[in-house]
């Protein structure tokens, strides 16, 4: 076997060796096609079998009502920042967001670019992000609610999700998708970014309510319409074949290795529960966030120092400890723990911050 | 060796033995980096060699001046459709554009959802697109003029670019790029999505000259402006790394292996002649194009009737020769012989062509 190191990578991310293997194992004949999976016609029922599989473990995994599409799209999140709006302010109504860091704010800037009536309706940016905002109250009136659900670079997570009352929710979980079970009840539409838990950049999943799709207008350009990938079932244009293969060989490890999505959950609140414990007890290493707002994908922390910072960062690199560098945003360090970094590389962290705060006395 | 078929898909298609066989080889492991490609950040070192590398291989293949830009985004073609008159449209000037087929008949209507004033100057309709117009005028007052370099589905390819005069040509150019030499001196800007000569599916590449980006809106939404992704050299989210990377070792095939662009048209150009010229001297396989209006690329026919056109196919199939059937829209045969199809298989579809007009007189 190859010398893999351990990948904290913030995304795109750590995936299934068996995945990665069984990539490689097959990358020249793709199931006796005599071909590679990434020169197969997306219009071939080789790919079909591959995108419709995907579709119904996602809905499987989900325990997703009928009510709910499952599409592939292109262009990351951001590209969702701006669709949503778009295809889901209904007319007259205000668009309601709550913002929790980077990606919120973003999401935010795209409606008022299409001069949408835009209200944060709240905001954790007081204290730079570092807890999430209770206590507000939801106008009914609103035409959605958008938040999101993990925010990668602070490192909070809703633990529970906003009530929206009567109006949708609309929900980021680029980070946390397939990471944990989702209660579905007031979400009508999640989009999540595949190259964290889910499989490589270059494709979106989106999951969106009927009553939703109703809300789409008839002129918006056809790439920009929900409608669009719907009819088509994400096949109106060539998508991107091998990305959707990949996430359907993840799905096929979540679902028969893992054993779904309660089982994954579990082992990754031994992963994150390992790391703060650490930081718990250390007197060089200090959580970010407050303590009920922490991520179980992203721990970020911060040593006492820059100095200090730089040494770990620099002696964890050494080790093989890859990708824990915060976002440049924000500096100090994050250890992105999604479902395909495995216990025993975060155990292994755990270890290495333990003896590092041993030596560094 | 893997048992490979002879693979005539019109896109996703084959891409070179020695491209699959590197990726595959460097699958667990990326250049020594302890992960596989397809786990390394975007921001990385690793992957910028990557990307940076790719764009000066196309800047020096097409010979490119300072002027240009080379961006990688994602949504496809389809997606360039509805971008291109939202961000070149000028003021009060009309768009124009050739319609020689499906893609530029998608092209039109884009424009048409838009609400921008759209002028066909020439179309090839009258005879379904089995031609090039020509003899048309150039109106100065167009923001730019629009055309599709190579019909996929009809077999048609523009051997010499229309003449612009003085209006900036934008060009379709998905299925021909990179299969020869291009003359840029009248080009505003070209795309083309990946997944025929370039590499896999999720990927486009565009090309933009200056001039063009100072035509950008400001209020466009950031993912919708050809702005961010020059100002950000392809990097404002993250990218389809997978398939940029899959580009990258296309490119140093092109470029190393075979040789450039000139020696890469003298092949396409040998490989077409061999199916042309079983087509003319045939009774029954037919030509759907005129004659000066054929691609090298896309090689359409059709047989005498629809059930000798099954049983071509079907013992086509039994043969390993895949991928040949013609476009859903249109039927009958085609065969795709972008870059990556060998001369050996072209060599071998043409003897099995005359062998089936043995057997079938």
């Amino acid at each position: 076997m190859e010398e893999r190191a351990h990948n904290f990578n913030a995304g795109p991310a750590a995936l299934p060796l068996q995945v990665l293997e069984e990539i490689k194992n097959s990358f020249l004949n793709f199931k006796g096609s005599g071909m590679s999976i990434i020169e197969a016609s997306h219009r071939s029922s080789v790919f079909d079998e591959v995108i419709n599989d995907a579709v119904e473990r996602v809905k499987r995994l989900l325990k997703l009502s009928d009510e709910y599409s499952v599409l592939f799209m292109q262009g990351g999140a951001s590209h969702q920042f701006c669709m949503i709006p778009m295809n889901l302010a209904l007319p007259d109504k205000p668009v309601d967001y709550i913002n929790t860091g980077t990606w919120s704010t973003k999401a935010i800037k795209e409606a008022k670019i299409q001069g949408k009536d835009v209200r944060v309706i709240a905001s954790s940016e007081d204290k730079d992000f570092s807890y999430l905002p209770s206590g507000f109250t939801v106008d009914k009136d609103a035409s959605f609610l958008h938040f999101t659900s993990n925010n990668t670079i602070k490192g909070t997570q809703w633990q529970q999700y906003p009530d929206g009352e009567d109006v949708p929710l609309i929900c980021d979980m680029s980070s946390d998708f397939m990471s944990h079970p989702i209660d579905m009840s007031q979400l009508g539409l999640i989009y999540a970014g595949a190259q964290k838990n889910l499989g490589p950049a270059g494709v979106a999943m989106v999951i969106i309510r009927d009553d939703m799709l109703k809300r789409v207008p008839d002129n918006l350009p056809t790439m920009l319409s929900y409608a669009t990938f719907k009819d088509s079932k994400s096949l109106f244009n060539t998508p991107p074949t091998f990305a959707i293969y990949v996430i359907y060989l993840v799905l096929i490890w979540l679902e028969e290795t893992i054993g779904g999505l309660e089982e994954i959950e579990r082992i990754n609140k031994e992963k994150a529960s390992l790391l703060y414990e650490v930081i718990d007890e250390s007197k060089i290493f200090k959580g970010t966030t407050e303590v009920n707002s922490r991520s179980i994908m992203n721990v970020t922390f911060r040593l006492t120092d820059e100095e200090s910072e730089k040494s770990f960062l620099s002696e964890a690199m050494e080790n093989s400890f890859l990708g824990l560098k915060g976002h440049k945003s924000v500096g100090g360090c994050r250890a992105s723990i999604y479902n395909a970094v495995t216990l025993d590389s975060v155990q292994s962290l755990a270890n290495f911050m333990r003896e590092f705060e041993k030596n560094h006395k």
